[in-house]
């Protein structure tokens, strides 16, 4: 059955744009009374990661990957004009001065408005995440069939 | 209630390519009967803006950022291959000798059939933008609610 | 008639790690029983080349602009730390390690769940791509209207 009061969005980026504007969706329709789910997956787990940190049974291959792509939810990157950093600092003031919540503040509020977090088992296997990499608001680990489920229950379905 | 005779598409993206690929789907939908909402936000308002002009009342960060980010729906780059406008340039003039739309023909055609254009204004509010920045064309400046509102009346949802 | 056992892709991003993800929905999909349809347009087309052959009657332009976006399933980039193929490799390998099924083992299989490919008719006439260009399993080339035949059917659509 067809729930119009439900959300689903992919993460798939890992820029600081596009997760604001999925946590934006996120927590809006959280508190309009839908059920959201965010499914992370590739580079959207930057997200979720504690520290950089990967699991500790990584190879080389996935370290040499990880130290590429080490960052977490407070360091991203913009789409555009990144500059090395510059770009989501200037980002980061236009919002502060604009009251605007940032990325981790909203993530908090959408935790409280029950959002439900799901991250994708195979990219992590790949990058070579497991549970313990992830920050604690991690609801599960699950694999595309279990987002599908989720999916095919609803009418907004986005990829970001 | 669900109508499946509706789409809506979050224009996310500021590149001419997906800003094509956007407009194709809005044009053709709405030709076909479907009533079609698009809403610009970040970078997707570059497709909304009149003459790179901000709005008045801009703080210093507010016009390094739109310096930065100038530019409308005539100076869009691509995704790939930009070479500092000359992809553009080339995907313009392939676009030309196959007779198809350009972006600013197929944002007319849009209106012309009754696609609704709209600004989010927590966007514009960050980066600068009045109502007085935008073209004409833009029927609201509104929140993510309103765009979720939308969104959950319709089964086809793009987020571009 | 809205059917909640049915997947809608449009693959308009021509890097690896987009295309992995894709496919990875589909099959996905296509295993759990949903009807799938692929709508391959831009630079998702390259998915689709046979060997970066053009059509016969490619005009200069053309021929330019198929030279810079030469490449196929075997060859496409990452969308970060592509290093001149060097980030593709490095992903393709961690892939191999934890037996992970490749991009072109993918588009197989999910051929042999029934999922459907088509190729954006306007994109292919664009870039100069007929029939000949692409490989034997496109179903079909077709327009923009076609997909949103498909996709309003349907309530889980995602655009890449």
């Amino acid at each position: 059955m067809v729930d119009d009061n439900k959300l689903t969005i992919i993460l798939f980026s890992g820029e600081m744009d596009k997760a604001l504007a999925a946590f934006t969706l996120a927590t809006t329709a959280a508190s309009m009374g839908f059920k959201v789910t965010m499914f992370f997956t590739f580079w959207g787990l930057n997200v979720l990661k504690k520290g950089g940190l990967l699991a500790k049974k990584t190879n080389l291959l996935q370290k040499m990957f990880g130290f590429l792509n080490r960052g977490t939810k407070n360091t991203l990157p913009l789409t555009k004009f990144n500059f090395a950093g510059a770009g989501p600092a200037m980002m980061k003031m236009l919002m502060t001065q604009k009251k605007m919540a940032s990325l981790p503040e909203m993530m908090k509020t959408s935790r409280e408005l029950g959002v439900r977090f799901l991250a994708c088992t195979t990219s992590c296997n790949i990058i070579g995440l497991d549970r313990e990499a992830l920050i604690d608001e991690v609801d599960e680990m699950v694999g595309a069939a279990s987002y599908l489920g989720e999916a095919k229950d609803t009418n907004v379905n986005l990829f970001i």
